[in-house]
């Protein structure tokens, strides 16, 4: 798996068209991104950020200026048993289990002076709900972020190298909401499952939400599908690795030219899915973006409030605060996003 | 242990002297504050929030407006076996283990295409490391927060009525570093154990540190003693419930009256350890502010970058994002706390 | 839920025949059994074992005098995501990720001298898999085993009186095979979802099966009723919680007379599912057995083969050797059993 | 780490003097083991089991005559938190924690007619108590059991070949204790740390011991140290992982001629610690034993009752069964040993 990496230069950038992808020939079409839009070195030899190093301190600045109502939203699902996972890959819903409780605190625990108490655990894969997904989570032909053996940085004990708490200070900027649900499909504001978001959907959505979606440098976007609502409402069915709507691999040169620091959506696995193509092929959108771009990709956000008072207020941008829990060397983490607006 | 909790009126307030207390009789020191601050019904027979009712809109735009610099500092500890708990009721440092890894992607894992991943899974206490202690934690005579039946309120299932998860779109606001540290050791910087902050020393800090420290309704205070530097340099020792500086059982008047929407401390505890008392006592200031005042307390928080920032820029307030995760019914969570200065 | 329990005593033991029992009125006919069968002080106030004290060295002597060609036959089904868990109650399959791998070995592990290794570990639900119930399972009306209290009993640290880890060393002694499948059913080995096993159903199968099935004194019961390996051929289905075949309620008398130590099935629930009402109710045998006769259960035991080595051989008892693990404070253990023939 | 494993022939074979060993080369020493006796082919390419071959069915059913009075010994620690796990390697006690609670009976669980119940879960790691360490759980140069590359075997989705559940219904045969904390320190009946057993120290226990202690073909030895007791007796301290008594690396030989099925201790680590190295060394007989000879090792086993029982009887030969959960991919298991006297 480890041979050298795709590397030779191409005269023409590959196409943002979903049509024309050669629906046959994944290694190619995923090698033809990954080589036009690599980041590999862009940031140094040591860097464990990737794109998130387009956050400086001034666009933090200038996200806090978007901040009017002071209104909050959680853009996060819920941590607990009614979750969408079925065990596929060892992923499980999170199970949350009383260390002690009141029922027991009623009776007596032991503690001087009346005090009771309850405590609690918790055991989750970083992948069961929404989350971020870390520079180490994915790997192409054997390679990691920054063009680093993917053995080298991810063994049994963790991300060595681009571990989530890289990131624990770091991911705080302006958030904006693409809203393809609302704009492609306004009858009902959801995607149909299997539908590729184009670079042409992205700029004509950004084009009808007005100067307040504008994307650039550091922003973090959030494209709303409306899956999730639907599968809230209609049950996760296959949500977890099912069919959705979702990012085509078209839109890796625009992931990379917006220079956005971030992004997440409200499905399972931000790419459309099926995948686009008539032979196997698993995800390969996040093969071009998160060891070549060094993309983190949040997945699961629960964008449905914010879908709402974002139409009825006609602004689209907000801050951000989004940072993981800093565990160590993890390829990914739970988190509860939330847009102040 | 569900006797009625103490209810009669006082004429004359708590003392805010710690050499006041009566070191032979917890229960009275403790149901004297506990009757004298006790908020329940202040919103409503069904609120879940408890002093994060403090916290309104307006709040969190004037915290953005406090953003000058953009500078973000993270307030967690790193989650991992690095970690103080050595097992005390259960608890463990988090256990965070690899689905898959870098070193099995090189050498193939069925995936098409040349895609590689690395997924993980965690296991942890909910108090592990830097948390919110959530309005189910703790109990007072077996009653919890806003007078309810703690057996009502949190079984093995679970916080049935104030589980963390109510709290997921609330914990932005301004936060405030009262630097104790600094203030009174300005030599070192830390408090010793068993240090026990009173409300002179609060006070005196605020006036010290200046205008940006000054204290209200809806704040976020983080009192910083420095222990947990120390700890991070010597070892941690008993840091898990051990000796340890932290507020005064007399404190718990000014925790009202400043109508502060939460609070948090560097230390395992929060309160001074050894408690104030000759006799068996445990934790009293936590039986009086959580299920009484209902107030939300921050443990185990990183300081340290941030106590420097503020001494060096004047300024001690800030944006601060602190949600938890909504982990359905938990009695507290992990958190990553960021301010942005 | 803490009323005293049915004392009253009877004139006439309840009926043996399923179709005697009132279907709109579990609550009685489970009182009839509880009060008729209790077993509460037959071996002491402080009695930690219930049924198993019907086991005597005595009894282990002679069953190791059943092993005449040796072989063994392992009655676990696998410890893994296969299994047949779906969350209900937060039971998931068993969680098992490794600490350290081959493929980190061959990379390097920083050991000395070429050494390399690999370590797990699992999180699971004890009631999972193939396990024994422990007598602080189950509880009447508030009540559980040898009449003490649920609540002195079993509270968030576990079962502090009759954990599972008193049973560790008792639990070796002559096995039992009764083959219901292949009795009631010879063409197919099956018994069909709903099927209620009677007396008369159990007595004419060790009537069918001959003298090596008598059962007795200490003996541990294997009830095979054929729907382990339907699940195993066709899927899993409803296999935790759904229809299935089973005891009826009406055997409680005959498990309490014939003294059996223990008994399993290779069902998960032991009694017949749907339960034997026409109201709501659930699992009604548990609650007569476990608090009241303090027996053991197994459930979810692979009986497949050992159900065809038996019909090939003609005998249908053997040592038996199921020692659960020694967890303390539980209230049920994965295990192991295997049949030496 | 996988360059070729020695091979070479040698025309003596080692010593099984300690004092023999150069301390300043382990790798020699290792290999010189390793290369002597090697057992890969032995049982075909396909071989899972290694030394537990030895058992057969016939060797079983000897082994039932040996039990003679019925008493019955569990060889298992306890499955808790006050066991010897500090964090090493993220070895953990095992968490053990509740889903239902008698307490939340009490008040009701929503179940009908009066039942409640009372669930549980574990999280541990499978080597943190008494355990058969599996084939998977050492390598030797990047190479596993049967001389299959490490990578091959064990990844993260566990043991591929080996796994624990391949032995699910093998380990049941004669057990043998040698106790050479009695033989050797007749007044203490406790070896002292840091004591290297050698091979002429386990020949003369047999002499000493009597027939009943003759070892060979298929047998399952145990070793008792005595270091368990005095671990329970005054703190575990290091315990795991820390200096002990144990077998020294020149019992290889032994290990290999007596053609025992496998082997067990009550210590952390079977073998002497610190290793009989003057260089930095890592379990060296681990080394030789596990990849090469394919022998399955138990550790942290609770032989002090079965050493009193032994040595009031002078019989040293029992019935053992130890079978492993059945966790699919495991490289160890926690077990539950049973001696039948």
């Amino acid at each position: 798996m480890t041979s050298n990496p795709p590397t030779a230069q191409q005269d023409v950038l590959p196409s943002e068209h979903p049509g024309d992808l050669d629906r046959h020939d994944p290694e190619r079409e995923i090698a033809a991104r990954a080589v036009a839009f690599r980041n590999w070195g862009r940031w140094g030899e040591d860097d464990r950020l990737g794109t998130l190093n387009h956050i400086d301190d001034a666009k933090r600045v200038a996200a806090a200026g978007l901040v009017r109502t002071g209104r909050t939203i959680s853009l996060s699902m819920a941590f607990d048993m009614s979750g969408p996972q079925k065990g596929w890959r060892r992923r499980t819903n999170p199970v949350h289990t009383m260390l002690d409780t009141g029922t027991d605190a009623e009776r007596g625990q032991g503690f001087p002076h009346g005090l009771g108490g309850a405590d609690d655990v918790i055991a989750m894969p970083l992948q069961c709900a929404t989350q971020w997904d870390g520079l180490g989570h994915i790997f192409d032909h054997g390679f990691a972020w920054n063009g680093r053996r993917a053995g080298d940085v991810v063994t049994s004990e963790g991300d060595l190298v681009t571990g989530i708490e890289h990131a624990a200070s770091v991911i705080v900027s302006r958030g904006v909401l693409l809203d393809l649900g609302r704009h492609l499909r306004p009858e009902t504001g959801e995607l149909e499952d299997g539908y590729a978001i184009s670079v042409a959907d992205l700029e004509r959505c950004i084009q009808a939400q007005g100067a307040s979606s504008a994307v650039g440098r550091g922003d973090i976007v959030l494209v709303r599908t409306g899956q999730f609502g639907r599968a809230r409402r209609e049950g996760w069915g296959d949500y977890a690795g099912g069919p959705a709507p979702g990012l085509s691999l078209t839109t890796a040169g625009w992931l990379h030219r917006t220079e956005i620091a971030a992004i997440a959506t409200d499905t399972w696995g931000f790419e459309v899915r099926p995948n686009e193509f008539d032979v196997p092929a698993f995800q390969p959108l996040h093969q071009v973006v998160i060891p070549n771009l060094g993309l983190t990709i949040g997945e699961m956000w629960n964008l449905e409030e914010l879908g709402t008072a974002c139409a009825e207020s006609g602004r689209f941008d907000f801050l951000l605060a989004a940072p993981p829990l800093p565990i160590t060397g993890a390829v990914g983490s739970p988190v509860n996003p939330v847009a102040v607006l």
